[in-house]
């Protein structure tokens, strides 16, 4: 097997160039050693590649460190595609398992800044435990290629763990059953779920972000790849976020902006309509109430959700407004004039009518209207194409839906003050129910960052 | 069912910002009269919402007209995404394709200038040959929205008829038979092939490409919509393309330089590593040869070719580059040393044995081995998640496969001297058919472009 001849993206072009049209472009031999790039360095070929600030989209040349206190890609500014992708743990050893991460941890870091999978990693370290009779995996395949040459896109690469880590089927798989969390519960079935067990649950997660769909899809593929053996791809989603201006809160695909309520769209983190809300950090990391390897962490919860774009397009706008609690050109709340003006959910008509319905979806997603139960979304649009459908009712029609809606995505400290109840609610009074269908997702504990040369989350298998 | 209320997205946003947030934006007040920004102007309100040049992708800003001698979408540098969409019609009238068409066509114009779909567009003029009995269809609804503020991102939007606008089961559904091309054949079933029905074929096709897959989606959303009770879909496809420099021939998802033959990547028009080839526009464009509503324009090929990468990334770098007949880091043929090297199909090693091996897909591909057939590509990737899959051979293994690889597009002056015969060829001898899978597409005739007030096609209506 031929593994990856160069380490680093922007080196392993600068090398083919300088095998073949290097001649004047003494820039080239300039380039930082490989590997060894400043983070927020322009690429040294920058010139040769003829790439300047303006010809590149925004932040396409920018990395994200992936070491850190915390796990990037939940705070991160929105990246515009992602690539989310559950795994199943196949093997029967925590060893293993812990291996595994550890070799993410050094592909994701490598990744994150715009190089390789794999540049001349060592082979992973003998495990002392091994049944000797068993020969070692084979040292994976190397970096399958399409991201060579292109930028570091901002990639971010976010693990979570899944509650078949610690317990499946009442099986202690790996000893860590004690350790699971009581935060990582298993998601109450909610009104209306149509869950798909194909695309539901995981033991693993990874969340791959970036300004880029294939620096995306290749993290994931090579993560995959390398956990040959020990973890399987169990279901993976794609979405995207469209180019709005940085300033601008995103429109969802049901033509609404998304967002105004949520501190993260494309903004810096702290920052939401030049308001701050200091209250998002307590609502989304992990403190003291969790157990060590969790501190700094967060939890995840996914859903895929479907979205009825052709019965919604079909839908009077004014219909829209009332079903989102908002106006659909200005994104004001219903009684309001501009998109940032608070939600009055006290606001009646002169007939005594709440302003904004009872049933509307912004007032029941509203922390106001949860006891301040909060969470930190951070959503992207899905495109999956068309499915066929028959009715079997008169008319008896069939034909195409789009398989098209949200990726949901939020972060949380514990989702039992978060998703849950406020999901709780929703499922059960939202307008928007009759145009959204709830088809698979799942809960996963994404640990602190990997910090010094440690691995992700391991803190919990030295506990 | 209420109407679009803005005609611009750009002076829909303006008219959302002087309602709210207008005070002291004074930049906002001098925007462009609605529907009549310049094409190449930035947007008027580009300050008021912060954008410069370095803060948007390349080109997002800029809009490509849709009218003219031929499509757009053919030689345009290709955009970042696509949305592809085949519908079948459902009506029985030549009069209310005919009337679709000229729909479609002021649609796809304004959305390309980022405009709504109907931005204040008149009902269609009532059919003198409607039966009075039944009620005119109504007027449809307005824009869904989603790309409300949103920039042009470059959208093209080119139409293409399949063989059953003119015969379909036998039929001649609209008095179109006599004319169809000659040229517009059925396509024979290749070698390998396992083309679904679901996904194959169709009596009009829409190419949407934007620099936003928000934008390319919503264009094809609004034809669908607005096609009510005329055509309905019949199959999709989304595509992406990553983003490499402008310099760059882009990696496609098995990780090589895709489209170094082919004069069309994200390169002006005329321009191949430096070199022109000048029988590009003589491939492409139907002129005398073809019916005088085809000059102008030129037969579409698609393809949606599913690469098992599982597989290809479980194969040797070394091998791939066999495969292929280039090396993987340089894309220099098999025997040179950097991309833009001729290709030596004549090259023998000392035993005598071709350098570039005789079923290397890149000799199968090339013009030279095809008495000069010639296409021009613009092909996307394109990732719908995973498969299951189950073996019926021991080890009667199961899991998840991509559904992922290749949305093949070509154009032609003739497929019958194009597409054809080149895949026949390679459809029998090529290395990388272990690899790929046809699996759905079809051959659209494309018609020239719309001029002056006409719409799309007109010229095939009054023949």
């Amino acid at each position: 097997m031929t593994g990856c001849p160069f380490a680093s993206r922007r080196g392993f072009l600068a090398g083919g160039l300088a095998g073949g049209l290097a001649a004047g472009l003494a820039g080239v031999a300039r380039a930082a050693p490989q590997g060894d790039v400043p983070r927020d360095a322009p690429p040294a070929d920058a010139a040769a590649k003829g790439i300047t600030a303006a010809s590149q989209g925004p932040g396409r040349q920018e990395s994200v460190p992936f070491r850190g206190a915390r796990q990037a890609g939940i705070l991160t500014p929105l990246q515009s595609h992602t690539y989310f992708a559950a795994f199943d743990l196949t093997t029967t050893r925590q060893a293993e398992v812990a291996a595994l991460l550890a070799r993410w941890t050094l592909a994701a870091e490598h990744m994150a800044r715009g190089e390789a999978a794999q540049p001349d990693s060592p082979a992973p370290a003998p495990d002392p435990g091994a049944d000797p009779a068993i020969p070692p995996r084979p040292r994976p395949a190397g970096d399958s290629g399409e991201a060579f040459g292109l930028a570091p896109a901002r990639l971010s690469v976010t693990f979570g763990f899944g509650a078949g880590l610690f317990v499946r089927d009442g099986q202690d798989r790996y000893g860590l059953a004690s350790r699971r969390p009581e935060a990582l519960v298993d998601l109450p079935r909610f009104n209306g779920d149509q869950m798909q067990e194909a695309r539901t649950g995981g033991d693993l997660s990874v969340q791959a972000c970036a300004d880029d769909p294939q620096v995306a899809f290749h993290a994931v593929r090579q993560l995959a790849r390398i956990a040959g053996g020990v973890a399987v791809l169990r279901w993976v989603q794609s979405g995207f976020s469209a180019n709005f201006a940085a300033n601008d809160t995103p429109r969802n695909l049901m033509g609404f902006k998304d967002g105004t309520q949520n501190p993260l769209s494309r903004r810096p983190e702290e920052s939401v309509g030049g308001a701050v809300r200091p209250a998002t950090k307590d609502a989304v990391w992990v403190g003291e109430d969790g157990p060590a390897w969790m501190r700094g962490g967060s939890y995840l919860v996914v859903r895929r959700i479907r979205v009825a774009l052709e019965h919604w397009d079909a839908t009077d706008t004014e219909f829209q407004e009332q079903v989102m609690g908002r106006h659909k050109v200005s994104g004001a709340p219903l009684g309001g004039t501009s998109e940032f003006d608070p939600l009055d959910l006290d606001a009646v008509d002169a007939d005594g009518n709440s302003v904004i319905p009872d049933t509307a979806h912004v007032r029941l997603a509203a922390a106001a209207s949860n006891g301040g139960a909060d969470m930190l979304r951070r959503g992207y649009s899905y495109n999956d194409g068309v499915n066929m459908v028959a009715e079997r009712w008169p008319p008896w029609r069939q034909g195409l839906e789009y398989d098209s809606g949200l990726l949901f995505i939020c972060y949380q400290r514990d989702p039992r003050a978060g998703f849950i109840p406020v999901f709780e609610q929703m499922s059960r009074l939202d307008m928007l129910n009759q145009y959204v269908t709830h088809t698979g997702g799942g809960l996963f504990a994404c640990p602190g960052g990997a910090q010094g040369n440690g691995f992700i989350g391991q803190g919990l298998f030295e506990a």
